[in-house]
């Protein structure tokens, strides 16, 4: 993590979490993160299948809603988790930050 | 893409294509790239769905077989498809770029 100054509840605030939800209504949600809070970062999380629906968030949002949002920082990395049957397991996971603040020249 | 002296014929060498295939021979198939052809970049590219193989694939390789592989790049994009109704399509992209070359200081 690169913005350790922040508190972990103000970073939540601004990362949409991919679930199992249709694709726009994580479009929508990063849209009003930005617009809502004037927040001028949002970071689009998602691990394992769900992964290729965090770029498309991102996309469609870059793409048709927030034309001026730039890709500020892409991660990806690991997980270990617990499934139901109580078993450790590895999952990719994903990090997508979108900013609408201009680059400093 | 930043290697503009490769040629594009060079440069699909080094790319892994993930398709339908299980992850391990995508994972396989980079270690081998790296190995057999000396190369110290590789680049791992899927599209929709796949995505998630693709971190999959970047993952395993650098946390089990090249231990000293890193990320250099990652990039997100859209392509616009034919499907095989003949409709136009967009579809996200991902690809992953790996490097076994110690990073200059």
């Amino acid at each position: 993590m690169t913005d350790k100054n922040s508190t972990k509840s103000k970073k939540d605030e601004n990362t949409i979490f991919i679930g199992n939800k249709p694709i726009m209504s994580y479009v929508l949600a990063t849209v009003a993160e930005f617009n809502g809070k004037s927040t001028d970062m949002v970071a689009i999380k998602a691990r394992g299948q769900l992964i290729y629906k965090a770029v498309d968030v991102a996309e469609i949002v870059r793409g048709r809603f927030l034309t001026q949002a730039q890709l500020k920082d892409i991660k990806i990395g690991t997980e270990n988790v617990t499934n139901r049957n109580g078993k450790a397991q590895n999952v990719s996971i994903i990090e997508i930050y979108l900013t609408t603040k201009a680059p400093k020249k």
